[in-house]
């Protein structure tokens, strides 16, 4: 406001900066017009100035003026757009804590049933508006507050002219009031009367209501905890837990009175947050206020504006504006960032009625006050863990100390009631594939290894690897490929008279040399190559196995248990099975007594050799029936209540319970089901006793003696495959559990996986045990079962997908459970089996689930316009997305085709041609298409991501717009901003002259911000 | 702009509007300025003037001035709003037809692929947006547009400076480009490179991508048509559907060029729709053009006031305006209304980039026009059907002439294929209510009403219903009551010795005759007096009974059918089951040969007295297990399919035709299912012979000689709550039929269906044939599968339900179906009867669909913030709501119970106690809460009332606040409509003063019109 130091004869002036200091950068320059206040003229010679930190140099070079005549600048600051001058409120003090959180209480004068007028809470916010239903007396969902443009016009008007207090000490109401009394804003008459209806009593939207005063308010912060002493309800401390320890509240106030003729307005931020009795409805300090009494008949105009600036408080850029205005300006600036943000929907295309449910996505938090502090996105980090280090076992020793430091922890933070659920469900779905492949295996080596090795070495090896591992999320499991190995190997084995297990050793010594060789040189970094579309096709293809599988089990089900369909109820008396001996007499020569064999039950008949007779012997009643009632009511039932979490039943945590339980639930549920109606189902038997399948053999394999020598180094060849084979099986289910979509936040260790399982390999070939691989659905589940969501903090914001709860107790204890399963007989043979196929086919399914290829298979059964908004449908013209779709299709085709048949092993061999598949399509496709069609980055990410270049590139178009389009004739009535801010005076500075300003220059579309210096 | 009659020594002036007239309504009186404009200088004389007509009287009394120096007058009319400014633009000619509907097309000015530049078409609207998508080269879904605000101002800026010309004849672009350049808003030079940028190719967005020019634009109509007849593509068909025959274009055309250095604007109103060529995508003749050429650089600013223009165009009441606009001030205050009207969502709370799909209700159409015009809502006309005549027969009457004259279109109306799946899903569920009532009545009555008389009955009484009732879409059944009674009437015949059919024949006359007096005194009309509480309780109920009753006839198959949970496969040889004689030798001599007695079959035996003996002989294998999945299976398929309508796979009409169909397919579907297992299970069995059940008795029954003639007279008595039964059971039904909410357009006719039930009592009390009333559920699903919606004309607009297909065509060929199906038994007996269970189960279900009393007893689980946002929960308190469910709850629970006894006789007369206990709920409810929890006006309705009444409130509250609420010092900046308006000049008016105008009076709040008239 003064110019320090004039040289005239310099033509340079100085002129010192309060105020509006921080409007201007550093090097800028500025337009200045020069004011004869005393001739009521100005005085035409707009300069150039630079500006040097709080100084401006005025160049005045060429003027040809009279410095005693001049009674006041006007500096035109070049084109400051609110965003600018937010970026310059907000960039201020960076160094101090964020502002904390508000709390908007917005209460309304209203005289409630006739009585005396109060103050009556009638919306809250804390991120959006929960309104007092009039007639419900409760609060309504949270909603997205629509406003009036009106309203927010109307606002702005108050500010502009009402009392605006920042940073007030200790201030008492009467202060405040006498303040507009002074200002001539209020009669003085009228002080009293003012007075009396601000210090009505206020009634909140609780349980109980609670009638307090806003007498206290103004009271010292000291007195305030002995007030606050006798408030604290029980009720608000549900809501209370929404808030933040340090939120602070702001307390918006409006109503009509019949004393005043002009609105009475003030806008007050106090120094400290007060706790203001129970002006609030929470206990919460008070640091806002925002008074508007008006005349009579315009309750609803007045309501509309306080929930207007109610919604500015809890506008995220708005809200740190008001902690950090300067002036009313600011405040202004603020209003007018915030217009300029604003969304505008038609009126014929919106019933302002509905209420807007709050968005599942929100516009990031620091978006838009990341815009205004000029800060750019961070760039796309490639995984570290899958660098190549070019040293021996470099990637190996990272690992281990990337992995090191979270071991404690890795214990510590499985303390929750969802990991119990999760190791109950994981532990069903490993049992059950222990004994699917331990049976497949003992049907495939004659027993050689068959399921009490399966559970050991599932037990052993998945154990150990969750245990040390990099990655102990990953589930170990037999996989179909080793499956078909085994099946191979045994048959050569015994056609050669080979000694199996000791071959099967040599090749797992081999392979797990092979493995460890890959983990020394860091071959695992190659995994990086495996993109979305080898990904998603690898897993889509094993769930559809699981699938395949689970409904396959239920016709062999039905095949062994056939049903009777020419059973009449009626000639039940002409039914019966008998066992006769077979009818050729004299071969057998001792014959037993005919009563022995009708006594003889179907298995002892058979064994005998004898010969069922009769019309139902073949058939067994009721069980395949039953076993499909319990398979589909599993799988029903099971996806019924996951999806119960999005249901409206119920509080929040007994869904969240519902929903991590609902495997547990409905195994629970349908074993019970079972057991009442009683049919035999074939049940869960797990092997009682500790001892090798095979009487020939021992829990030690012995290396030598059983082949002849060159076996041994022949053995290294099978090993090749094996390798290849585990190798990618391995990887690509590292790969799929690391996906970035899971937001790990310990690391992936994927040479310390593939180090752990080439261990295990060979101690499990030493034992005779399996060998071990991750197993993609089951580790699926596992991550699923242990995903994490915030706790919704503001009422309506969705919970956020926080991370996984990355652990090893999960792990450990599945494997110690499938350990002591052995002992667990008697309680596991009450599970049905078909019940835990209904859960295979759940976890196939809900594997599926998020997996992009299957939602572009969707998109051929849907009309265009029925499609949902998928970000890829925005820029891939459909033909391309389809014939992309119809590759991957064809590609799993033909990988399903391989597996069913002997070449199965062969198939992780074959995982690699997907990646060739997926190199070739670069021919066929454009960059710019598979960039969306296939790349790592999930969906979500990549919508955020997309957005964000929008919205900048969108504000960077508004800015140029602004700028370079210019029209004289359009020039103040451009934009409503400009026009608020070019009319607007400063009421501070008595001496101002009142112009009406045009902004002069190009960047008249901006608000263009003046400030006038008195000399 | 004269002043005709200028009468100065009478001090009164007269003057005439031209252009302005329309603004001010006669009667009303408005400020005028009298202008000296060669002395630069105000009169200061303003004065009221009062206008009649066209004409001004200006009552010039005490005023002291010149006329020879007076210029011109400023005239200030009161207030204008621009609702009310809207108000008398759309107000004008009410007579002609309305404006044909817009198809709005943005083409903007782009080089694909490095090309020449061409127009682009990039958006489309007909009633929502829809965006080309860059990248995926397809329309995007329909979405609500949402503008900036910064796009809506510069629009109106562009607007107020640009070229405006309404109704331009047969203009050639050149014309529209000079006319610019004459009024200096564009250099001559540039004219021909605008001409060439506008006569640019065209392309659209369709699968050929057609080049056309702009080149013919301004040709005249008659060669319009030469210019189509080469233009119509395939392609295009589908979307021309979605437009009316009358339907215009406007097409919006932004682009950015080098030449221009200030934006090139037109808007074009053509007098005549041409057709201009390859302008639009569709072959609609082109009304509006919006054009906006602009420097580089700010192409995405030109976007977004193209698609503001479009939004507008689109929006209905600008769409009005932009038809019957005079001016140029018409269209600004079209913008100004806009804005006005526009709903504003915060930027934190929302991100933009979301698209918002078209809400499920839109604001009524008229609702905002409505408002414009002043119209205010009809109210709720009582329905003329339930007025008392206090006349014989006089409601009778009334019904017949009011359903007289729909008597043929009853029957044309029927010809859809709805109709199809209509009738036979109606047909299985008549033919299964027929069997299971026959079933229970031979039962009851020792077959002397068995399984034919209830489908003779049914076929014989439906159908005459059908054909003459006054609601031929009520579907008339058995109930239970009836049921009821006939136990009771045939087990106190025998046990009195009475001729049971000669009894029941009297009180059935006695009946007849009762319900004929009823009908001849009006007496329907007391149904009015049933509300929601009543009518949904009885038909929860009665939806209750026939889920419990498909449930329990599941569970009586179970018992019929008993599951041997004992069963062990391997003991299958131990098993039978054999016929063997009673022990007891001696009693009976005839001792058969142990042979014959086991060869006998089950029932043989048990027919002998035979003993069966073995493990086997209680247990039926297979069936109970099949059943229950049939039946449930039922139930979900056909539930899963009537919802498939809303999934997003396949085309509308597919979609439509699936869940139209979907109980017949879904029975289809398991009777293959069925026969595919081949599991026995219980099937369909209908009569095939056409004679009385029972050999005692014929077709006839004759009214004398087998009781005594007492008899006659105490029938009346029994006929009594006969009676009531029947007029409750039907009436009951026929209002909940007759609902508001299913549109019905035919009106009801409550004594005529009264007349023909007491008429067919009295037919089948002669035939010996079982009564017959409205069935409820069944009712309810007949009128379901007959519901009509819009076929969706703009995309994005939700179908609206139009009605039910009123006809009689289902209804008789429903019963004509049921009397042929005693000749139709081969193809019947293979559906099972489970699946028909679980087609009762839906029935039940499905009718429980939108009952008021389910929605509030879910609320019962819901914690108050997941509760749906239902308008009663917004203005009844929770605890209010829940004491409303508890009594009705109560309620039924007691009727249940009554039910369930052999009370049930009185069941009828208790729904009379339902509305006693209503009656008494007014003292415990407030009348306020009782409004909105029970009405028979449905909630949709209810709620589109409120937000009309709302609106208007709104409307009326931000009127009187803007008229009301007046702070001098905001005068100019309140409002940014008065701003926009107040700061425009009329640039039409050469010889008008510059003025900075101040709105002078309180009204100052909305836009203040003003007129200059040159004198």
């Amino acid at each position: 406001i003064q110019l320090s130091s004039l040289t005239p004869h310099q033509n340079i002036l100085f002129a010192e900066f309060r105020g509006g200091e921080k409007l201007v950068e550093t090097g800028k320059t500025a337009r200045v017009i020069f004011v004869d206040i005393s001739q009521s003229k100005f005085v035409q010679s707009t300069k150039l100035i630079q500006v040097f930190g709080f100084f401006v140099v005025i160049a005045m070079t060429a003027v040809n003026w009279e410095l005693k005549n001049l009674m006041g600048i006007i500096v035109f600051f070049p084109a400051v757009s609110p965003a600018e001058r937010i970026r310059f409120i907000l960039g201020e003090e960076d160094d101090g804590p964020p502002p904390p959180q508000l709390f908007t209480e917005l209460d309304e004068l209203l005289s409630v049933d006739g009585q005396e007028l109060e103050w009556k809470e009638t919306s809250r916010w804390i991120k959006f508006e929960e309104k007092v239903e009039k007639g419900g007396e409760r609060w309504s969902k949270p909603h997205v507050a629509t406003l009036s443009l009106h309203s927010l016009m109307e606002l702005k008007a108050f500010i502009e002219k009402g009392t605006v207090k920042l940073d007030m000490e200790g201030t008492t109401l009467p202060q405040l009031v006498g303040n507009q009394v002074e200002s001539g804003q209020l009669k003085a008459s009228l002080k009293e009367k003012v007075m009396y209806t601000l210090l009505r009593k206020h009634r909140h939207q609780t349980k109980k209501s609670n009638f307090r005063s806003l007498a206290d308010i103004g009271k010292s912060v000291s007195s305030a905890s002995r007030l606050f002493s006798n408030k604290p309800e029980k009720d608000q401390n549900k809501f209370m837990k929404k808030l933040p320890r340090d939120a602070e509240a702001s307390n918006v106030l409006v109503g009509e009175v019949d004393f005043l003729e002009a609105p009475f307005v003030a806008f007050v931020r106090l120094q400290q947050a007060v706790m203001l009795g129970a002006l609030t409805e929470v206990p919460v300090p008070t640091r806002f206020l925002f008074i508007l009494l008006g005349p009579k008949g315009k309750a609803k105009s007045y309501r509309e504006v306080g929930r207007a600036i109610a919604t500015l408080m809890s506008d995220e850029v708005f809200h740190d504006i008001a902690y950090k205005a300067k002036d009313r300006q600011d405040l202004l600036a603020g209003i007018d960032e915030f217009l300029d943000e604003v969304i505008v929907l038609p009126p014929g295309e919106w019933d302002p009625d509905i209420r807007i449910e709050p968005p599942k996505s929100l516009p990031s938090s620091d978006k838009r006050s990341a815009l205004i502090h000029g800060g750019g996105g961070g760039g796309h980090e490639v995984g570290e863990e899958l660098q190549w280090t070019k040293k021996f076992c470099g990637g190996l020793v990272l690992d281990v100390k990337r992995k090191l430091p979270f071991f404690a922890s890795d214990f510590v933070d499985a303390l929750h009631i969802q990991s119990l659920s999760a190791i109950l469900f994981i532990y069903l779905g490993t049992v059950t594939n222990a004994i699917t492949f331990g049976g497949l295996l003992g049907d495939a080596t004659e027993n050689m290894q068959g399921v009490l090795e399966s559970f050991l070495g599932t037990a052993l090896a998945g154990a150990l690897f969750c245990l040390l591992a990099g990655q102990p999320l990953t589930i170990l499991s037999s996989t179909g490929p080793v499956l078909v190995f085994e099946r191979l190997l045994f048959t050569f084995s015994r056609d050669n008279d080979f000694d199996y297990l000791e071959f099967r050793l040599w090749i797992g010594l081999w392979s797990g040399i092979f493995c460890l060789v890959l983990v020394a040189t860091d071959a695992s970094f190659l995994v990086q190559y495996f993109t979305r579309f080898t990904e998603e096709g690898f897993s889509a293809l094993i769930s559809f196995i699981f699938i395949y599988d689970a409904f396959k089990k239920m016709i062999k089900l039905a095949h062994h248990n056939p049903i009777n369909t020419n059973f009449n109820s009626d000639l039940v008396t002409q039914y019966d099975c008998r066992c006769i001996p077979e009818p050729i007499w004299g071969k057998n020569a001792f014959n037993p007594v005919n009563i022995t064999w009708a006594s003889l039950t179907k298995h002892e008949c058979e064994k005998f050799g004898g010969q069922l007779v009769g019309e139902v012997c073949e058939f067994v009643p009721d069980i395949t029936l039953m076993s499909f009632i319990l398979f589909f009511g599993t799988y029903t039932c099971s996806m019924g209540l996951k999806t119960f979490k999005t249901s409206r039943f119920f509080p929040t945590t007994v869904r969240k319970l519902i929903s991590d339980f609902a495997i547990i639930f409905t195994i629970l549920l349908f074993c019970g089901v079972d057991a009442l109606v009683g049919v035999n189902t074939p049940k869960l038997i797990v092997p009682s006793e500790f001892k090798p399948t095979s009487p020939h053999r021992g829990w030690f394999i012995a290396p030598f003696g059983g082949n002849p020598w060159w076996v041994y180094l022949a053995a290294a060849l099978p090993a090749l495959l094996v390798t290849i084979l585990i190798f990618m099986d391995q990887q690509i289910t590292a790969v799929i559990i690391n996906r970035k979509e899971h937001k790990l936040k310990k690391g992936a260790g994927y040479h310390l996986d593939l180090f752990w399982v080439a261990i295990l390999m060979i101690v499990c070939s030493f034992m005779g045990l399996p060998w071990y691989v991750a197993a993609t659905v089951i580790s699926i589940a596992h991550i699923d079962s242990l995903k994490m969501e915030t706790q919704t903090s503001a009422p309506g914001e969705q919970p956020k997908f926080l991370g996984v709860r990355e652990q090893r107790v999960t792990g450990i204890c599945v494997f110690l459970l499938t350990g002591l399963s052995v002992f667990m007989a008697p309680i596991l043979k009450f599970i049905p089996m078909p019940v835990l196929y209904g859960v295979f086919l759940y976890m196939g399914v809900a594997s599926l689930k998020g997996v992009q290829f299957m939602d572009r298979l969707q998109l051929l059964l849907m009309p265009a316009k029925h499609q949902p908004d998928l970000i890829y449908l925005r820029h891939v013209p459909q033909r391309r997305i389809h014939l992309f779709t119809f590759i991957q299709a064809l590609c799993l085709a033909l990988l399903w085709i391989l597996k069913s048949t002997v070449a199965a092993i062969v198939f992780p061999v074959m995982i690699l041609a997907l990646v060739a598949v997926r190199k070739a399509m670069d021919y066929v496709f454009s960059q710019h298409d598979l960039g969306y069609l296939d790349d790592v980055i999930p969906e979500k990410d990549k919508k955020k991501k997309e957005d964000e270049k929008k919205k900048k590139n969108k504000k960077k178009g508004s800015i140029d717009s602004e700028m370079e389009f210019v029209s004289d004739n359009l020039l103040v009535r451009r934009n409503v901003l400009s026009w608020s801010s070019s009319i607007r005076s400063s009421p501070s500075t008595k001496q101002s002259v009142s112009v009406n300003v045009v902004a002069p220059s190009s960047h008249s579309l901006t608000t263009p911000t003046m400030t006038i210096f008195p000399l």
